[in-house]
């Protein structure tokens, strides 16, 4: 298997599904296109030509390519049933579920604000209310699950829902917006798993820019 | 199980589960929550105090919400494993779920300019190029799946994928943008199914407006 990733240091959606192979042990080749470029788009079709034409992009043993972040986690679920990458409890999946897609399809607020850059620190930038009311749903959602089932990741053990709000705690990490204390803990438990601390050493060592993201006006 | 919607008019996020349940025949009540009104929102989490506060959420028979479009998707799919609700073939099934997740998280220009009024009229209005190139990668993509599958529907008989795309089919419907012969006979195909008919059957009923979304300035 291969997956098409972004650069390490912006590519939020591409940091998911290589948090997963990575966490759970699934082998699988990295192909690594760097961002922003005139050439972006062409690379990644040349490599996935039904896809979406965007990161992440999965090319599985068949070579079929599956793409989106949630597409991939869906389809590794099902495909490497001997790891939980969802929770085992029916409820539970439901649960992580729809925290999952809620995040993928939301929060746009907060995603064109505070966007992800692992590398650059932005502290008390760019809090909009339209951010701040992003931060507070997350908040309340993290904690409830948090609660609900024990923690220390959001549905026991790390699965595809902590995988999906990653990119939300390197973006906390960055941005530094006041945080409950709950939150922090599960960010600071979150940054620490040996997956996200091998991305960010990654993202860490890159050197291919993205001008635009690295200046918070 | 309840249903928890938007007026069936506009809500596009709506449409998707319901076409699922009413279309593979699974039981459910159905509460319709009139969208843009002060207390709309108070209304949702009245009913899921958990979700996000907005529809469509499902409540299943222990009580839980499930929210979320996609989420309640595959949710429905994982506890009707008698119904195909997704693609039966594990490599379409992968396929699904990455034309159903790009729709999930994209197409914000087509979504942002051509949004969901069944009763309204827009022709010829809003094509921007964003939106032109949205409806490219739609075309595209759509045009793949009839290909690779064989029609009538994107991977055979109707299912997640299509649901999906329903709400678009609506969009086009009111603006009328240039549409390939493929694209546009699926979207009379979608038209024409008993389940959507009963939605827009509905929506042509309903008398509560939302008036920003009943103008095209």
């Amino acid at each position: 298997m291969k997956l098409l990733i972004g650069d390490k240091n912006y590519s939020s959606w591409s940091m998911r599904p290589w948090l997963l192979l990575t966490h759970f042990g699934i082998p699988f080749d990295e192909v690594l296109i760097h961002l922003n470029e005139a050439d972006t788009n062409a690379k990644i079709r040349a490599l996935a030509p039904r896809g979406s034409g965007k990161v992440p992009c999965l090319i599985d043993d068949a070579g079929r390519p599956v793409w989106d972040s949630l597409a991939i986690a869906e389809t590794l679920a099902e495909r490497f049933p001997q790891h939980a990458l969802w929770p085992r409890d029916a409820a539970a999946r439901a649960h992580a579920r729809s925290v999952s897609a809620e995040m993928h399809s939301g929060f746009g607020e907060l995603r064109s604000n505070m966007w992800m850059n692992i590398r650059a620190s932005f502290p008390g930038k760019n809090a909009t209310a339209g951010v701040l009311a992003d931060i507070a749903r997350i908040e309340a959602l993290w904690s409830d699950c948090l609660q609900s089932y024990g923690g220390p990741f959001l549905f026991g053990e790390f699965s595809i829902a902590d995988a999906m709000y990653a990119p939300v705690a390197m973006r906390f990490n960055t941005w530094k917006p006041a945080l409950s204390a709950t939150a922090a803990a599960y960010v600071e438990r979150l940054t620490a798993l040996p997956a996200v601390n091998a991305w960010i050493d990654a993202a860490r060592k890159e050197t291919h820019a993205v001008p635009y993201q690295d200046e918070c006006p």
